[in-house]
């Protein structure tokens, strides 16, 4: 397909509703479709998505669309003024050439994607689909689930668009070291190890020293509840009441959000990636791979948000992690757990 | 008081309860109290609060309260290792001085404080209080309304100690022009006002440009809900409906958010303050002060988020909020909305 600036301007035209599409007859074939990108064509004519014959109407290079100008066709449909529309005309302006994600319109569109947006230039059919974008209102919340084949387009309350990619990462470092066994006290919300092997904190990471910069790196340990149940799962830590009581410790002060870390943080380790508390940042945990020591740790590259497999999130916290992890060059991954399942997504910032 | 490091280290001593608090005889006054600020003299003895024993059980300058050493001290009373023993720990290590807020310990300490902390190397008495310190645990929630007069000390789950300074702001700008007349078309969740003046959005930053970059700067303007219920409240937007539309529409895609996000905005406006969105930094408002045009904006100064006058707060959330406006060099606000009231709370980062 060959698009090119038209070098005049024809006058607008006119279109009308067929079903829930915009039939434009005339040279719009020619005008819109070939030269731009727009619709589908039909015989000689060119069917338009109600968001294309929106945009046509904004720009001017249609007239009406049943008598309706721009103002009155948004009025009558109120929801072409909504995310929908706001994210097309944004890109379009940026360049990009998109289209419905309909059924027949584009092939193999996700069953969750509203727009096929096309390589920065280039038209459908040239260079593939760059992006496959849903869009949403600030205020609509998603499905975690359904993120990850699709790159996001929020559109806030006065309009903007931000664009999210979505991805499936796969967490992976060095193989860790077996942890060695050590002896510990259930205290309050945390375990303490008095009397530690010095590779636990030292080189496999696990714990700070106790009472933190106070403390002494080779003295007590003290352990969080997630990193201690994870221990004496794995059956390096002994402590009364084993695995069990600090598990129950842990649902008694974080209730089933416990169970889901605890999945997650084992899920990161077997994969050689050490997970530390992300509370400084928010998150729930901050992660380390290729760990020697911990006096030589490189730059932590990722934060982890710990969700249900079946959570929805609100576009706005998305928008406060990825903005947050941004501002520390850290990628964003959400462990997604159902039992001892976890699926990873990661979400950042995309500037088209 | 003089403080002075010992030059020689005397044996430990021991303790021993007395009610909630551990009395300790012999020099203990002179050196705990006169030289390090422990405790309160009772006679020719030291009382010291539990975390003080705790502190000094862990530096070995008491060997034992009842037999107890540090391990089995902890062991028998673990909220002792828990949040406020790690702060004091922390603190003590970085050279301040602190002593528990306890009635009769120090003078007039905030309801809600932990400890009175120092300034760093001054002793009680000498140069006045630097913070009034609460400490909690990464999961306690915390009343919004009970912050503004204290610090805030979080024990994340690792025992590792985040500050955060709170106070009570008070937004104020250059007074702003009273908005011109418009008319608007509600639609969807936003207000389209299609031949706006052009002050509206040029000026007194109302509004977007319908479609963004993708429109015309002095064309149809797109106000938020909010941007819009607050013009029609104020008489200058006239709509189907009126205000009561909007608000209407707006409680319905944000529920009792939506009139608290009102009462916020309209103070902030009346205050000379210009709330826009904060969607990407995940918050309810950015600000802007001084603005006499949109070509003109300085660095917006504050994000803010809504609450409830009676909202919990989790620290993790403040940890985030506070992060990332540290990385955009932001303050943040937190608008605490009862009726018409607005109290403002302001949160920072504080790195002792």
């Amino acid at each position: 397909m060959r698009l090119s600036a038209g070098l005049v301007y024809p006058p607008p035209m006119d279109g009308s509703w067929a079903g829930d599409l915009v039939r434009v007859g005339g040279d719009a074939r020619q005008r819109f479709h070939d030269a731009r990108a727009y619709g589908r064509p039909d015989g000689s004519g060119l069917l338009l998505a109600p968001v294309e014959a929106a945009h046509l109407l904004f720009r001017g290079d249609l007239e009406a669309v049943d008598g309706d100008g721009f103002a009155a066709f948004l009025e009558r449909q109120p929801e072409a003024v909504g995310a929908g529309f706001l994210a097309y005309a944004d890109l379009r302006e940026r360049g990009y050439y998109l289209a419905p994600a309909r059924e027949g319109w584009v092939a193999d569109p996700p069953p969750v994607a509203d727009f096929a947006v096309f390589p920065r230039g280039s038209g459908p059919g040239e260079n593939g689909v760059a992006h496959w974008l849903r869009v949403v209102g600030e205020r609509e919340s998603v499905a975690a689930a359904t993120l990850g084949d699709v790159d996001l387009g929020v559109v806030d309350e006065e309009g903007e668009v931000t664009y999210f990619e979505t991805g499936r990462p796969e967490p992976t470092g060095e193989p860790l070291a077996a942890p060695p066994a050590a002896r510990g006290t259930l205290l309050a919300d945390r375990v303490v190890v008095w009397d530690p092997a010095p590779s636990l904190y030292g080189e496999l990471f696990f714990g700070q020293p106790l009472a933190g910069r106070a403390g002494d790196p080779a003295g007590p340990v003290q352990l969080s509840l997630v990193e201690a149940a994870h221990l004496a799962t794995t059956g390096a830590l002994e402590l009364a009441g084993g695995a069990a009581a600090v598990s129950e410790r842990g649902r008694a002060v974080e209730g089933d959000r416990f169970d889901r870390r605890l999945t997650a943080y084992a899920a990161l380790r077997s994969a050689g990636v050490v997970p530390k508390t992300g509370f400084k940042f928010g998150a729930d945990f901050r992660t380390y791979v290729d760990v020697e020591s911990v006096s030589s740790l490189g730059h932590s590259v990722a934060l982890v948000r710990v969700l249900p497999a079946d959570a929805t999130v609100s576009p706005r916290e998305l928008s406060l992690d990825v903005r947050l992890a941004g501002g520390v060059r850290k990628r964003y991954w959400y462990a997604l757990v159902e039992g001892d399942a976890v699926r990873w997504l990661e979400v950042g910032r995309l500037t088209p």
